[in-house]
């Protein structure tokens, strides 16, 4: 019997009202229609532990930003041996719906936290693994703002509510990070039937021509 | 007016079933009695943000190492920037039961974390704060883990199932940091009066002479 194929790890990102969530959901599709099996999931969260963090990230209010930091890497550690890396080996993909680049973004980025210590903890955390493809869907601030306070009443989280400043850091540190291989920056300011096909050639690379 | 002296920060550390819930509220009520405001607290804990992640810690089961760790020092930076800190400034009292000690007594000792990272961590989160006093209750694993038993039926948590060669290494971790300045062994296997004159000699030198 052949050995199996390491599935490929796949991450959207991206900051507020970019489509992250209308947009993973197609991607997970798309990717099961060409035969493949897909885990879709979500930093924080993932495992039972890292959605307790979760909760505990999106509502505990005025926490330092060295606890948002260490919380994101302790749930990280849980999804990374309970449900990325698992898939990985049985050669499912994982489509994850932001990870250690949104760290770089928000708590590097947006609160200031020495990018040098994110480093390290991605290196003691995270070892070899690494996304094969950092799907960042980009669109001005207002844009995105826009777009949450569209969809939504009074009902925003608590990073949600930070101010313009900082979600253009956010923006700025994705950008720049977008710049490295295997990285691809998707326009997110289009219809979402544009986007789509910006999805699909950003990943067209990493199908097998040998699939249906 | 005078400026307020900083208070002082005095940790209980020890394994299970040495009686630090027994002798932190003597030490507090002893520290009242000479004049001195107290702030008696615990770790992981003392605030609503780590009150939450010591409810994760203690309860979800198969977390990796990373993950205790990072969530130690995510719940320290809270309780210190709340807390802790705070209290010292207006000049009271922190008695802590547990602090840092403990993590590298059961993430380091007991769980196999590198040290070195335990103390990046400590210098990035706690800067210049460390305990003035660290008290070690100090019994055999044997007579600890029989106090335990004795006091519970099966209610257990995720720390205290670990097994005797997991409180060994926790214990010999803690034996090796009170050969530091600041540190005072207590044998807690006397009883309770016993213990309790060997913590009044162990905090005496701290006690301001002209206090009443």
């Amino acid at each position: 019997m052949m050995p199996t194929a390491r599935g490929r790890f796949i991450t959207l990102e991206g900051a507020e009202g970019v489509g992250k969530s209308t947009h993973l959901p197609f991607i997970s599709e798309w990717l099961r229609a060409r035969g493949i099996e897909v885990v879709q999931t979500r930093e924080p969260g993932g495992t039972p532990l890292a959605e307790g963090i979760r909760g505990l990230f999106l509502s505990c209010g005025g926490m330092p930003a060295e606890s948002e930091l260490l919380l994101l890497f302790a749930a990280r550690a849980s999804h990374l041996r309970e449900v990325i890396e698992p898939a990985l080996v049985r050669g499912a993909w994982v489509i994850c719906d932001r990870f250690t680049d949104a760290t770089y973004a928000y708590q590097g980025g947006g609160r200031g936290i020495d990018s040098a210590w994110i480093a390290d903890l991605e290196r003691r955390i995270q070892g070899h693994i690494n996304p094969d493809r950092v799907l960042l869907l980009d669109a001005p601030v207002a844009i995105g703002r826009g777009r949450v306070a569209a969809r939504r009443g009074a009902a925003v989280d608590r990073i949600e509510e930070e101010d313009d400043g900082f979600f253009e850091r956010v923006r700025d540190v994705y950008l720049a990070r977008a710049r490295q291989p295997g990285y691809r920056l998707i326009d997110a300011s289009g219809s979402v039937e544009a986007v789509q096909r910006l999805l699909v050639e950003a990943l067209g690379d990493l199908i097998d021509p040998c699939r249906p």
